[in-house]
């Protein structure tokens, strides 16, 4: 039993909380921790870091967990912590991320990794120049229903593949009543909020892996709530886009149009669709399921508004049935990371990539101020 | 009782025949003409024109016409003839249509009114100079589940409309088994055919009438399927764009987004669907059916794929209820025009009007082919 | 408008009744003739042949035909007659079928050719001799759920076909009370009954047309039903088979085995139920209906006893959509065999695909009683 | 209350673990023991053998057993013991049972008894000799479906049986994605795979109990799928069968159809059903349920492909009530030898049955091989 100590930076946040902490490290943890393929057991040891050190403490006493601390630079000169992980806000990420990598630590991260495509170059640089393991958190590859697309595309029964068309989005409350379900800072462009920010890497990881590269990007977004209230009960004005509008030209030439929006009600099952036509099927998939639909079992639609449609479209789709058990995306990407570090298992989602997803970011946000398409060359360190 | 004559070119179609015979002048002659509001009943008294005069004798025999002709001067000299109706094939309306101007017939066409927006502007032009009432065939405005949603807007229940999803179509069958369920010439450019050309004109009016005129456009389309099997199934290569992605600026800010495809397998309810979110609700309207959510009704939608999602969000929409009697939409529009010619009646779908779909059309070609945004100035006849 | 005479020999059964006479011919009568390809339309006139008159007349009376005679030979020396038609019982066909030919009729027959494979094959060669066209009744191939299940085959869905069962059977009343629904010849083998005979035809060419030629058989039969009661209400012993168990060996080495039997309670959807399963997916059709499998839809089914089932399996197959007007698979054959002797299309079901269906008989029968494998030679006329 | 040792070997398997363990002698144990006829409660004290001694233990604990051995020998040596059972990979039963038998233990196995007819019988022979008592699991003929067959074949509803037809099996993935649900071995030849062996044994008991003894078989089997991925994710080439088209001849003539198959998908209720037509009605049974038809309700079903079927056949069934609560089949046997063990009740189970389960399988063997009926002699220990 080998125990390996991992810094964790801002998990006090929701997503650290929940995803990375309680249904990653902890559940680990709870399972007796990871056995690598010559038998050891690795038992994470994390220290939990940052600003408040109430908050802190009583996160550490929630899950079980012995070190906390307020003082990052002394838990990274503890050599016993080989890995750091950030979960910090954007705009704070890439400092922290840097001295990491001084001190010679394998460094995992929350994504976006830095808030400009040049910060983010940099890191991913540095991480190499340091000859550190790095990772960027792509946790929508690992989605029960996106995971079940992916067999469906590798099964071929899709045919080749024509155009995709994502819907994602909610409706975020204004507030005061009933009270905003997403931070406030995502709608403040100062604070490194905004969708373009917040989705376009995912869309970015997920097209490339399912479908290919991103080539050009056409975008249009929009501030559509002007003022919101925030968690201190106070309206403050919204200053970042909370609605993109994007398509996306795929390698080979498909086509990929994504709606991305906290200002819709949901007309869909799951919060998140991906709807992928092919030529010999297509699919429909959420975060945990994936429905399909085959040439031969396409139904004939004759447009004739005179009567009531005759066919019920819905029903013509087929879930795809669970077959494995399925386990939480961040988990299963944190147990890829440890693996990565400590048996140098592949690892395809380092800092290039992620550079990849900020990249895209920009491309969408200089097309909607160009008012054109964008293309997006290839990227490489060197 | 009045009689009048209508001339109705190329009703041998399958529009024609259907929309325009069948169930619209035919349907007023059964119904035993058109009331006006001085009480005189107008009788409708076609004379079917076209090039196969086989084809016309079955026809005019199978609808109780009595005339029907292949020679249309002959037709656009008879005093008796106040209207002439063309829906005949795209590229050969512009020329029948100057003659029945000169003729001095009111004139009624189907969509598109010419091929490209200046021979529109010159039909538009020849028609006010010439002082004959016009009109083009808008029938999406009077489908029942547009109504609703025209309903919903006017009664306040969306509050500020911030953007618009669209998507129409689905998959038309490439051949020989099964063989399409659309004519070939819909696939080939040099014919007239083309997703952009036949739907834009389609979008543009219903986003004008029901949210604001169209500012700008951003457009990218595909041809899909490269080859299908054609009526004589013979395969033939496709050379008009069979889906296209197209976002629109709305005047006053408000985006729309639409999705038009014959390549796509239908996840809706309808071949057609809006749905508009607005401050106070959202709408999502098909051909026959509008359903609604309201503010107070908008269910808290948090992302988490660790768990069945434990809201059924397709289960909080409300349908509205269906309160008047639903009339076929070209008769509604056929009734319109008669009025417009017969008592003045006003009729908001003039030849400018049918100018203006096809200027979006053009413009969204122009995007497509220049990767950029394209204005959509104001159009007028001067 | 060409009249053609055809020769109708022993329509007053069951089959050539309804199906030949009144699904067909009639048909063909009452749609207003067959046109061809170079818009000749013709019309068939059939002579109605048999040895009851009376029961000819009324039978002519019946479907609008105004001739019908006892005696063949007048009907051969006619000229205008150039098609004859039989569906008299397997032992009588042979030499009506010689005549005709000898007199330069082209010839079509009800299955099966004749009792032996060496009679079918010496009209075979006669017929070629001859220079007449020549066919046999292939309808399964023109069911709908077996045409939709050819569509299936055809676009891929099935990937490598491993398997084919086949269930085909129902529970033929023994009298006097239900009486038995079909006739008493059928179960003795010295009228030419048994299912094997049957039955064994049809397999050979739907198995061949749809999956590969059928290169061995295995077989094995019963009389389960010793004693049934007639049409005249008197008791005799059954001598024919009346369940058959066949395995056959098909081109390439898959397996197809079918069940065949009068003496089955049907627990299926349709009286005939092939289920195909190949490496992308499983097909079920019916005479009516086909629904499939996908891989990627395949529920994962694990043995236990201890709870009933989680998996309804019976909901994991979906319907292939009609997406054609569906016609009488006797009246397509027809019309192709005119089309054949009037136009010289394609006709791939004469009597040397007749043969082949005799020969499969044969051989099943062979290995019934030298248990034992038998294989199947590929026939030809030299 | 009387403790019995039981020595359970080769437990760390799926059906040891669930079956043998989890669900019969923990089961056993957790409702406070056996009474037997004498009202003297019997309890069994397993002790768990094994080579893994890490997974013995974690077992014994989940299951609140004291004792596990990898040391077979001190086992078989220690007079507590009584009762030696074998749940081990067919290839290595035969050593552990001969063993168990010198050391006067009674014996009860798992199926198949071993790997050859010749092997089977030496085991029956030497148990015979021994004065041991013996069984082998026959657990299909206590399943709550196949009991209920068994009570409506008691009851005289089918009066003369005259066919079975067998369907068994599902779709085994083969991997990567989804994963297989059965293990590779299954089909490796070298290792004691296939479908042949897997199978032949239940059926021949489920035969001869419920229909009578099978005289004959003829067979032919095939490797469907030619490589799967096993266990550590590596692609194996597979070499033993795993589909199998078996015809029985039973005794009195009857005639039982069985398909075996791991690359089919399921179009049943459940993973094997048994169709029985009788004289006076049929019935349809199941792991779990059974339904029938009698003679007077059977549907007069006729040969009709021009209108959708009026009979909806599967509605022409009715499910055979649960009467009596419904235990696990493993259990039940386990009940029924410890009664033969401890007051000699009867138990139709033992070797000499096991070994006609071996001897047709290998009928089943020769017969695919010789392509030819391979008769099934009468079986005795002399």
């Amino acid at each position: 039993m080998r125990k390996i100590g991992i810094i964790m930076n801002g998990v006090t946040g929701r997503m650290g909380t929940n995803q990375h902490l309680g249904r990653s490290i902890a559940a680990i943890r709870k399972q007796g921790g990871l056995e690598l393929r010559d038998k050891t057991v690795v038992m994470p040891e994390p220290v939990l870091v940052g600003r408040n050190a109430l908050k802190l403490e009583r996160l550490a006493k929630e899950w079980g967990i012995e070190r906390w601390s307020t003082y990052l630079a002394a838990c990274l000169a503890d050599k016993e912590n080989i890995i750091y992980f950030d979960a910090q806000s954007t705009l704070l990420r890439a400092e922290s991320v840097k001295e990491a990598i001084k001190a010679g630590k394998h460094v995992y991260c929350e994504k976006p990794l830095a808030g400009t495509l040049e910060e983010s170059l940099e890191l991913a640089r540095a991480a190499e120049r340091a000859g550190v393991k790095n990772g960027v958190v792509q946790d929508k590859l690992f989605l029960p229903g996106i995971l079940k697309l992916k067999q469906v595309i590798a099964s071929g029964f899709l045919g080749r593949v024509l155009s995709v068309r994502g819907e994602f989005g909610y409706w975020v409350f204004e507030g005061p009543m009933p009270p905003a379900q997403r931070p406030s800072w995502n709608y403040r462009k100062e604070e490194g909020g905004g969708i373009i920010l917040d989705m376009f890497p995912h869309w970015q990881y997920v097209l490339e892996n399912l479908f290919g590269r991103v080539t050009a990007v056409s975008c249009i977004a929009r501030t559509t709530i002007p003022d919101r209230v925030d968690e201190a009960g106070k309206t403050y004005t919204c200053t970042a886009d909370d609605a993109a509008y994007a398509t996306f030209e795929l390698e080979g030439g498909a086509i990929a149009h994504i709606n991305s929006s906290w200002a819709t009600r949901v007309n869909r099952s799951e919060l998140l669709e991906l709807h992928v036509d092919g030529t010999a099927g297509s699919a429909v998939a959420g975060l945990r399921e994936c429905k399909v639909q085959s040439r031969v079992t396409t139904p004939k639609a004759v447009w004739n508004p005179d009567t009531p449609n005759p066919i019920h479209f819905l029903d013509a789709w087929q879930t795809v049935p669970t077959t494995v058990a399925e386990e939480n995306a961040f988990k299963i990407q944190w147990e890829m990371f440890l693996r990565h570090v400590l048996e140098n298992a592949p690892f395809p989602h380092g800092f290039l990539e992620a550079a990849k997803g900020v990249q895209l970011a920009e491309a969408g946000r200089a097309s909607w101020s160009e008012r054109r398409w964008v293309e997006v060359p290839e990227l490489s360190l060197r």
